[in-house]
């Protein structure tokens, strides 16, 4: 067992997750490596200060470069704005140091790719902070498929959705500015990400972007409001998602529908804990969809509760990816989702939209 | 109170369901037109004597033309295989017989386009079998939404799936033969008219439709299994669908999701006595889909029971349509969805079918 | 196929809801008696000859002797007032008329005990409308019990809650006057009904019995609010029960929770076509309540409807009863639950309101 | 912000709990006083060491005397089995140091008596660990209660349900042994406990506790399977509630419904992100129970994360308990529930054996 200095930068809604899930990582997951909170940066001097007292750093910086240069920062972690990913991972990277970046990767396909290059040339683990899919549930339901169990996918159905901008005389924000803050941008990635780690690679899109209501008090709003997709998988298999930040009563509707031929499963994020699977060769009269709660005989569940059914939370997912990226570290093996797989996520947002552009089907390949 | 005599063609899944409604409807609805079983007509005139027995009817016959030409008969219910709709329904309103035909209507665009023609050459009243949307719940759905309680609508999910083709295995029929019997020809529609009813004209679409299981045991499937749509209605909506025959683990799902700016809807025929209604204005806290469960202050309901939440089922909505039918004849005032509505449905499902051949958006119009 | 003239008294709730099963119930399941709807009885001649219309009957009166001694009357069914059950049923006896009887079984343990004396003596069929156990998914439940497929039974808990009277504003009635009307007089019998169904004999109960709202707009009111119970049943299984009229927000609160040694079942009337069923033998990992629909593959669902999970309602249950009601009367073989059925569930209502009122344990040997 | 050395006794079950939580607590809550893992205690030197590399603590012992009086140990939390709670905390208190004590209070009614003895005596801060009653939907609960948004309450129904002896092939262990451990032992107090919190004190009890299974294999069972019990709360409501270690099917069924005059409110921790709340004021079509995702607007959410919906877990549970017992010793002001709090649900456990005894209802200030 030995220390690693941890550098979180932002110290908001992600960067206090990732704070929180370095600090339980150790206890939780008996890792080898374990975590020492070194250094958090934020955008002042102040409000670093403040969130190293908070989740408990023993330095603090306004500057990210002097957290990325500090000998003392092993490992990285990303949390800050998606404009602000590029820079960061690469100086981090051209310092070989591990990096875990918060979804999406960067804010842009160039970004992405450069990162990606980045990391191909460092060598060094890099992570893509898509957490939702390491729910047990989810990572359940990708052992179901991958073992055969509801046969070959014949249909996938997704959708990512949220209800913080529903109410149109919601105010204008920096999430309602550039197309990495819009939905394709920033909600639609967790999904597509899923998606590919469930059913396997995507071939071809057809999209529907739309901005809904294009001024809000404030000013106008450039980026979109929903978007749905039609796609084609590599196996064949059919798909559709849907993406939305006006989804009135949707809170956390990352939810997914798969059909095979032998069975079928359905999962919704607002009940992160149950997975519901049908198995088409029960008995006729006994056959319907089984509201299986999640426990010990699922992965990564019986570190956080030996009872069932008691539930896992959204923390938790993030203390999953804390030891994975610790893993990948330890190890030198990548984990998924590395940032190529963070940057074919990108790709397939950039068809989404030009596929709603000019309104035909795209090619993943030619992204 | 008068009698009038009615006539049913077919004593299969549907024809008894007619059958049986046109025993109760009196009964549950105090009707001022009370029908008489008259006659029913099957393929042969052995099988049409059964039904005869088994329904009540007084005459029987094996030829559809005796049926509709029968002066007894003042009525007519289409409960035969699409292909036969057109014909009977020319020949009953050529007799100024009012007809109510089962869904689709005809077995092309062509078949329903005639028989809009001759229904409106007639004059009498017609109607098509769209059962689902009559449910008390979708009812109050259709009433929710004309009075802008969710607001403008933003969104609409719908989805026809069932699974009675899932298993690869199961031989072919005549189901799995000409595109009437497909799934756009034989489940969409159900769903496409729900959108219709309940958002408004659809102005485009984007089909992607596909036969999964070319062969079956038995031979060749020329028809589609599964088939997905994307579309924008009229007011400007978003729009997306999914039918199937094989999705595997659903029964009913006949499903859809509504999102409007101040509130949303969530229905799933498989729990048809529930409606989830989510209102944006209740106190955060307290804010939360609702499940309503149907009730005498619901559409359609009290006549079938005075306690809310006892339920009415798939029958039920049988004899709905035919108290809106007999209703239709007595006061002379149409009842949607009509043969123009159900012509309407069929337009879209050509377009669908259109747009997935060339990877096109189609204008509804152009149909 | 013969006719067999058909007498129901009482034109309201359940008047109706009988009067049309009996119009459907030869075309649903294909009766070999076929009901005549011969004669009609309420408490005036104008509101018996309004039912007379509306339901379709023959004949009306407001005298309910003359409609027993009405020789075109052949079979009765009672959907009149509890106090009334007893005489028009010995009448009926007496005259060697079949007798249905709606829930509960006359108005007190000595009325029950004389119908099913006088049935006894009389011989002819007989049975009470315990309705509600009818339905394909409780048929159903009690299937899978008698198999084995849950094991041994351990613990049963059952409910009867609606709130009608929730409200401590609605004023008074005739429901709030006399024990046969309160909770335990015309809730709890459904219920312990479908105990005695599912599990078998009770043995012993405890009882606690209230009236909660003692003064409503009105006047006082002299029956309970609500009710609890605590059984043994005869094979050993341990079981409670809950019954109440002021339940806010729920509906059709018939509610059960059966818990095994290999398995467990769950329902809900508010959602009546879902079995919940769990199967102890399932794979660890993959063990969950099934949501079964019901289906063809249960019992008495296929009559309404061909497609699984198409539904069936509340008028349903009564059409099934109306088809048992005329199998006894065709056969002569008495179908559960009899007169004597319903005495039993009085004795242990009585058993209930005993063991309030001095806090002890009561055998229902004793009652 | 000041630190405070803990000492866990247990590494176990929920001893690696508290061992996370005081891990944790620090960055989710920015708790003024900050926990230092001090030191922690198993039954064998060889087990603390173990532990304390795996959780981090700074030293491990064998001998719980040996933790206790360690100076650098400031604050006890006590998660051994029930038979050691109380020498530990009258240790503890003793020294004058903080207790958190595991449910159940002690092994028995006199331990627990002791127990609060010692720490009025004391009169440092102790509490209870009922970590369920600490999900923000279950405190919620209790503010709509206290809010009186619900009416009056009239009825309680809980349930602790649990299935890990549900086999009858499943070895004794010491969770087959004493009293303690049953059902009424071990899973009771946990429901008894939110009854007190969520209505108020209870007055009177009748219960009926069993043990279903005398003998498995390695021998006899000396403890209880399951229980059930009646009461009455000294505000009148009425109530029941079941406790099962065999109810087949159930992970975590501690659910309750309760029924006021204006509203009710329903919960199963299965699904602990979920409060189901029913307001009898709402337009009566649009009557339903809401299903409240929790989020920000509930209590003690957002520390863990700003989205609504993203749901939390078990271990967030414990983490809440560890910021109210550091803020008890921070402020010296008592959180609920304190020993005194667990002394009063082990008077009630007494009274439903003794009641289960003799068949006869007990007063709870007869224990
Ligand atoms: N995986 C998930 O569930 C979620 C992921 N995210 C992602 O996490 C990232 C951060 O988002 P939030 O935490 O919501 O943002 P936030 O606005 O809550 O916090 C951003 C933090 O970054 C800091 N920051 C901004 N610019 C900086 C700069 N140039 N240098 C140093 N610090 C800077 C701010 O001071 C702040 O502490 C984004 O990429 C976002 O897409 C956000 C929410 C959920
Ligand atoms: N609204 C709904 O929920 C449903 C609607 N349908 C529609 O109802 C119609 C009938 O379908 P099903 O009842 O399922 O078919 P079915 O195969 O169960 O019954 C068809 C009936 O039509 C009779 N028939 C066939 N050809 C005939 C002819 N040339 N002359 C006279 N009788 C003829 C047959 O003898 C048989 O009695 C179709 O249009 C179908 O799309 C079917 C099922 C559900
Ligand atoms: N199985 C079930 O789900 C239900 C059963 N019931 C039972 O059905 C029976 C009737 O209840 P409802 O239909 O709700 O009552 P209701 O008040 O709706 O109707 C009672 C009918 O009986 C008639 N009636 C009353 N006294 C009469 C007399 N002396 N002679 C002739 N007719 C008389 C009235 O005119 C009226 O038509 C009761 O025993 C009740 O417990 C009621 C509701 C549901
Ligand atoms: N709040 C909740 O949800 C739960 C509470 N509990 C309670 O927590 C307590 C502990 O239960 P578990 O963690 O399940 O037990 P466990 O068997 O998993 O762990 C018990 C720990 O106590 C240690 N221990 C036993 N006797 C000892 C002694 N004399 N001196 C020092 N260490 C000793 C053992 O070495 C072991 O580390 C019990 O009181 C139990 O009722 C247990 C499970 C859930």
């Amino acid at each position: 067992m030995s220390k690693i200095g941890i550098g979180v930068l932002g110290g908001g809604y992600m960067g206090k997750a990732h704070s929180v899930a370095m600090a339980a990582v150790g206890a939780v997951f008996d890792t080898a490596l374990r975590p020492r909170l070194q250094m958090i940066c934020a955008s002042t001097p102040e409000s670093a200060e403040r969130y190293r007292k908070a989740y408990g750093f023993t330095q603090a910086t306004g500057d990210w470069r002097t957290l990325v240069g500090n000998p003392d920062v092993e490992a990285i972690v990303i949390a800050t704005p998606q404009e602000t990913h590029r820079a960061i991972a690469e100086a981090a990277f051209a310092l070989g140091k591990p990096v875990f970046c918060e979804k999406p990767l960067g804010a842009s396909l160039e970004d992405s790719a450069a990162m990606v290059a980045a990391a191909q040339k460092s060598g060094v683990p890099n992570m893509v902070g898509f957490n939702y899919i390491r729910t047990p549930a989810s990572q359940y339901a990708r052992r179901l498929i991958a073992e055969g169990q509801i046969g070959d996918i014949t249909w996938f159905r997704g959708e990512h959705t949220e209800d913080f901008y529903a109410d149109p005389e919601k105010p204008t924000s920096w999430r309602t500015t550039g197309m990495a803050n819009g939905t394709m941008g920033d909600l639609a990635p967790h999904m597509i990400n899923a998606s590919l780690g469930l059913i396997g690679p995507i071939a071809q899109v057809m999209g529907l972007v739309e901005t809904v209501h294009e001024t809000r008090p404030g000013g106008a709003v450039d980026n979109d409001d929903h978007a749905q997709m039609m796609c084609r998988f590599e196996n064949g298999a059919m798909g559709q998602m849907y993406f939305s930040r006006i989804a009135t009563g949707r809170k956390m509707g990352y939810a997914y529908e798969i059909t095979g031929t032998k069975g079928a499963i359905r999962f919704d994020q607002e009940d992160q804990n149950a997975l519901w699977f049908y198995r088409a060769d029960d008995l006729e009269a006994e056959r319907g969809f089984r509201k299986i709660l999640t426990g010990p005989a699922h992965p990564d569940y019986e570190p956080f509760c030996q009872g069932p059914g008691h539930g896992t939370g959204y923390q938790d997912q993030i203390i999953i990816e804390a030891r994975d990226f610790l893993r990948a570290i330890e190890t030198g093996e990548h984990v998924w989702p590395t940032f190529e797989d963070g940057h074919e996520v990108n790709r397939i947002v950039a068809a989404v939209l030009a596929s709603s552009q000019d309104g035909a089907w795209k090619n993943i390949e030619d992204f």
